[in-house]
């Protein structure tokens, strides 16, 4: 069985760790490879920040629009082997063509965006502050930075950091989840291509280990991380305490309001797709849809009309409209949810529990599920399920709507289903989240804008993508210059 | 004796807490004040953010610039009072009248620069994303922010969050140091003339207990500190262990290298003035001053020279080009540094230990000290020293000189003095710290610039002052509308 | 009878022109001041530029932190003297007392806004475009520029363009238009208290021949115009064919789309505020009404009741709504229009002429006039009117209306009334104006942004107003510096 | 003979016109093809600007992510395709290969920027001007545009417009010098690629005609031009007179000052490279070089020592430094003008005339020349002389070599060579050019800035490249929304 293999000072190369977890394709439990896991995985991280640190120091002083130079490179890569990489995430994720797909899309979106990082990171000056006296603020990178993501975006998520970290001149390390490695394996086929330093950009694997040791490490001057919340406060706090720069977004509840004035058809269709879509397995995954004031319930029944022809199976194939969760841990603990949700007195709509996909019998399969009636204060209600479990509830006007999306702990999405310009104007000024849609279902920022979860989805002040990335990967520096006027007649 | 009052939901009242510090002239160990401490002000700070939180919920429903309009008239009464207030800082802080006025300039730029917030706190927005879809991004306030100041700047530092926070329509909440307390009372005489909601600038006195209390408040969302590494160190990491933001900016050693083609009068003349401005207790404060090629002691001597005549004294009067440190225990610190310096080797060109002041007897005094050939490994040239201590070593070539310069643990300043633009370039470019001087011996950037300490000086990401600060006090919200065409005909 | 000064060189003295023309309280014909006037004031133009050439030399060296001071200042004058400025401009322009204290806070803006010219006319700086070599861009001064305003807004138009060309370092003439003298002569009174170079902000009266010798002047760099559209095609033809950068603001014809979704009541005020405020005479005022599907009328009837109710008379008295028109030929211009859409089948629902106003029986009033079903291809829908008449047409669908607003020849201002998200995003993108409002009847931009005319409304690129007028100011400096590493070693 | 074709509507045609004018190989003579011209291109012109009109209407509504698309292909074309372009441009232009190489990198970089359109185009956005009111700025295309390109650079300068012209959303017509045509017939090759409505960008060919009637058409929105001063006034004050946006370049004269601190070796080498690249033939050539305190000639020596051995002959040769000149009459004027210089007093150090080129004796060509002491206010001194000369003249100091270089007409570039911080600060900050080089002899700024020619090398306000031409080629329109919160409840 294939133990993957770290990229470390520009090579693969094996684990310093002998433990092993395994990879599971989640349609059918098969196992894909094996990745390196535990203590001893510190080795590896230990290795890959002394060959990046040697690199930075190269890489720092190409020019900016020579680094640039490598992120075309990147782009003709992506795209010329998206449904290569497409399949890898598929399997071993369980997402569906066109959703894989779409998120190498939104990756590649991101490599554009840092190709334009000479701008971007320019700086400011102003002559004569004081007369003979000029200022000018400019960026300089940081240093080895560390990457931490999650099982849910194989691909896209590594890309809302590293091209700009490497566009601005610092040496990156990612560490992907130990459940999708191969898809940043093949990703590294592509960054092996690339006319860069040595070291520059590593792949280490591991679990918490490796987290752990770019959390500690001294030369490690920032990190990025997406994942659950839980993680996301123990990585904000540890690497903080370690002195570094952190960037640590969490988990997510997202509400989405339906008022009455809303498009029905158009509605309903983007709210499934946003609700099932990966499964529910995205932190832009719309959870709870607060009817108002639809006592026809002709949105209910626009949506349950829309999930309920929703197909299960194995992603890669063309019908199959969602794939399976990530694990039978995560299988069970989501329709346990849904039974505790149903004891509580909600009303099942739709139970995608017990469902079979032929051919794929042991696939972590739960088809769309839709509840009614759910309680406020409950499980469903106030925590992530990650699944694909839709919680209807009412509510009788944009008020009480408004304030119970912003009484959540989570501040990741917030949607409103509208024709009002007023009620559109209201949400997006008032709502307690940082991305915001307007009879839009999953509000994901494009890569010029910053990925701006509010409150428990996001530690610290910068987001990812776009220019709060390139400000996150670089250190500004003020120089003041005296030059008298009577000394250029002086040497 | 006057025990000082806080300043919560609009009005001047008591502490919770009875316990006191006194507040001392360190010209002459006159008690001036008695300023609340101990664990009772953890219940003032309580207070203060309720009142705060309502204040912000009416406050960040203003119009930006409307809220700026405030701006105008704090820097009028900045500049109207200038005299009343330098006499405070003098008093407390034991600057001379030169630099207490000269710190309150450093303050009103920032007012200035904060009232261009309605430009500066602009979102981006970009039309069709896709086909009848806009994305847009906001800038929203955080909500309660708390600042916590060093005795260093009573008046200035508060300056660098102040504005910026409540322009952008956040309630800010203060804590000065224990030891200058009264500069900033002097302040909030001025922020009551404001036309502001009720609460939403506080002040509250008190040492350990209250910034913990800070640090934990839960509706504190922003911290903003300056002060020590070590204290920096712990409000950062503790900060953001409970969930905040946090810019922590530490302490600093900032070497200065003089060149053998520098102008060799303009050079000593500045270096001096930022060795012993502030008796050396500001965090750019010139320390170890490097000469190269030195041999015939050209710049040596004009650094006797012109350090040999300055003159110490109470900060107020006239003649007086250097007042006291702080604290009878930061003497004693300083003179025990002075001394192992000595024992380690270093030779005294000029120490100013024992030095008395007529009138002043009482008054921590050091007069200007040069020390020569001082050890590189040892405390001197290793610590902040923060007094009036200027430390000699010689170096034989830029080269050698920055690669010592980027060996220390600071990063908040670094100066060169040459007249060759190539040495300058070399040195802006390589060296190891946020603030760079050319022949400049204090490289404060302007309020228009972040204030950019490097390594163990700062921790965090944002800076204070200009648009830095404006980001650290908003948080982006991006919206994504989708408006299609056809409905403009539908309902 | 009181001759008006010129102020150049920095103090006020007589024209060299001996011709002169009368300023005309149009609500009673009496005689304010007579103004220079005729070909001597040439004269009077070049001795300005002298003084103004010489300021500028000394001036463009002033910091620009300094330079703002005098703005901060000048916004305190502003607002300390509303009242008396305010008078000038109804008496002399005939507007009402809230246009006239609205346009003076609209000044103030502007001045707001050019006091952030620090950070607005900062440059970009990019180190190591090639190894060792750093390029930057900063913003300089022009030099002298000239500003030339028109009749309607005595006291607002110089501000879009004077505190930025100032702030930014140049020196700047204005020649205000010959009917409303008198409020640039106060506003001069305030400026000759700022701390400036003698001869850096200069007043010339005139006429044509003024404004042909600062179109033909070498020295004078830039033209900034707001006037009727052929004086603006002639102001940019013949500046720029003197080499000049010219921004020329001419005329308008604004059209207002009221959708049968709208709130009628609000609707009805603001449009009617839009058509009736200034008498019409603003290059924003809504002309054109286009109601959609209003067969019930009951925008229509809206509209009536309101305008119906609205008093005209000396701009002065409290209870006026409406002053009269500039003088005694733009009224009967104005009725000769009314008269025409008359003859061609437009019907009268509310006839302005012939309206006498008691105590004022010499003004040149004319009452709210609106007339309906006007001919789209007659003289009062496609010119601009200038005058207080709404011009009632009814169209179909929105399709229709919005191809009716683009078909115009200007492109000053459109607006929507609506309560449709999608009307209003397909209007905002689609409608081919340069200021457009939503809900909104005058929709000026903010000093922040730019005061964008388009087609026949403007001839130029650079508006007035916020980054725009900055950049108009500056003309862009690239440097590019070579300074080898190797050459700090060698020199 | 291939009679040149024009691309219009996206596919080639022939031209209305049956005259034409050759082509010719400035290295011998031959004739390389024909191009159109004479009155009947003005037909071409008008079938241009239609075919460009409707695919402006398809094009402005893709969105912008997508149109860069097209940008990033381009990259690749041009990337691929170096060497045949290169040849070309050696062919018809005259240049060394090194030379033709050099262009199309510059022309890639433009495209490089332009990538980050959606970026550079975003607008600005401020909530809440006042409670419940937004306004925002957004940048639409103009429509369509025409671009007007000269001899000397027969692939870049088109480039300095076209990327941004389209990314923003315009339609493109360029007329391309008709002495160099055969270099845009194979750009558009490449462009003939891009996946682009029909029509959205053309090839007219012709002189004075086209020109007119691109400057005559309605529908052509703005204009943007290189070429000579005399032709750019033209152009400039043609193109507003006819309401468009024009920015206009033209020629210049580049001062260079030697001051004595500078490194010699260095310097003489930059300074030859600058002189006689392109033979002269660039907007950016140096061509007065004035020494500082050169008693002993240092620096006039090392010119001439480096300048003696470079070699003159057909480009596309690796072991030529320097090709002809662009035509006979060309090199006709030019030494005509070296021999008045002669006849005014001027020394010869080298003269390169009555040069043979084995192989090709009707070569065009003109070797290094170098006149000494040439008379201030003679002809060779004031006006652009665009050959391979190199004047040498002397001043005493810094001060009275500025004053001279601030005197002259043109204001493209300035250049000095120091090794002193203190020189090149004053320099930059008071030379009166657009483009400073401080020991650089081309300052040609990088596609992020403008190239920012002044005085009479320029006429405008917007130059090309980066955010300037973004700018130029977009109309900023301003939106203020009301949707009042009650609204909300209301529909």
């Amino acid at each position: 069985m294939n133990v993957l293999k770290n990229y470390i000072n520009g090579s693969w190369q094996g684990s310093a760790s002998k433990e092993t977890v395994d990879v599971v394709n989640p349609a059918n439990q098969e196992v894909m490879a094996k990745v390196p896991y535990g203590t001893d995985t510190k080795i590896d991280v230990s290795q890959a920040v002394s060959a990046a640190q040697s690199a930075y120091f190269e890489w720092r002083n190409v020019p900016v629009m020579k680094r640039v130079q490598v992120l075309y490179k990147l782009k003709s890569l992506l795209e010329d082997n998206k449904e290569t990489l497409a399949k890898i995430i598929t399997d071993e994720s369980g997402k569906t063509k066109g959703e894989s797909f779409g998120e190498i899309q939104r990756a590649i979106e991101n490599v554009e965006v840092a190709c334009g990082t000479p701008m971007l990171m320019a700086g400011d000056v102003i002559e004569d502050i004081a007369t003979g006296i000029d200022e000018m603020m400019v960026r300089q990178p940081l240093g080895v930075v560390g990457c931490i993501t999650p099982f849910n975006f194989p691909s896209m998520i590594v890309f809302w950091f590293l091209p700009y970290a490497i566009a601005t001149g610092n040496a990156f390390i990612v560490k992907p989840s130990e459940k999708v490695p191969m898809t940043m394996m093949k990703i590294f086929e592509f960054l092996d291509q690339l006319d860069v330093p040595k070291g520059l950009i590593s792949l280490v694997h591991g679990g918490k280990d490796s987290v752990d040791a770019l959390l500690e490490h001294p030369q490690i001057k920032a990190i990025s991380f997406v994942g659950s919340t839980p993680v996301a406060r123990y990585i904000y706090s540890k690497g903080t305490a370690n002195g570094k720069r952190v960037q640590a977004q969490g988990g997510a509840k997202n509400p989405v309001i339906v008022l009455p004035d809303a498009d029905i058809e158009m509605s309903s269709t983007i709210i499934a797709d946003s609700v099932y879509g990966c499964a529910g397995q995205r932190c832009l995954a719309a959870s709870t849809i607060i009817t108002v004031n639809d006592e026809k319930r002709e949105i209910k029944d626009a949506l349950f009309e829309t999930v309920k022809s929703r197909t299960t199976g194995y992603g890669w194939q063309e019908d199959v409209n969602m794939g399976p969760v990530i694990t039978p841990e995560s299988k069970s603990r989501i329709e346990g949810l849904i039974q505790k949700g149903i004891n509580e007195g909600a009303k099942v709509l739709l139970d995608g529990r017990n469902t079979k996909v032929s051919g794929y019998e042991k696939g972590n399969f739960i088809a769309p599920t839709i509840l009614e009636n759910v309680a406020l204060d409950k499980e469903l209600i106030q925590t992530e399920i990650f699944g694909p479990v839709m919680s209807l509830i009412s509510m009788k006007d944009i008020d009480e709507a408004l304030a119970f999306v912003n009484s959540g702990n989570y501040g990741n999405m917030a949607c409103l289903f509208t024709s009002s310009g007023a009620s559109a104007r209201k949400f997006r000024n008032e709502a307690d989240a940082g991305n915001i849609g307007i009879n839009i279902g999953v509000a994901a920022p494009m890569a010029q804008f910053p990925f701006s979860g509010w409150k428990d989805s996001f530690f610290g002040d910068l987001h990812g993508q776009g220019k709060h990335a390139i400000e996150f990967f670089t250190q500004t520096k003020v120089i003041i210059e005296r030059w008298p006027n009577i000394w250029s007649r002086k040497f």
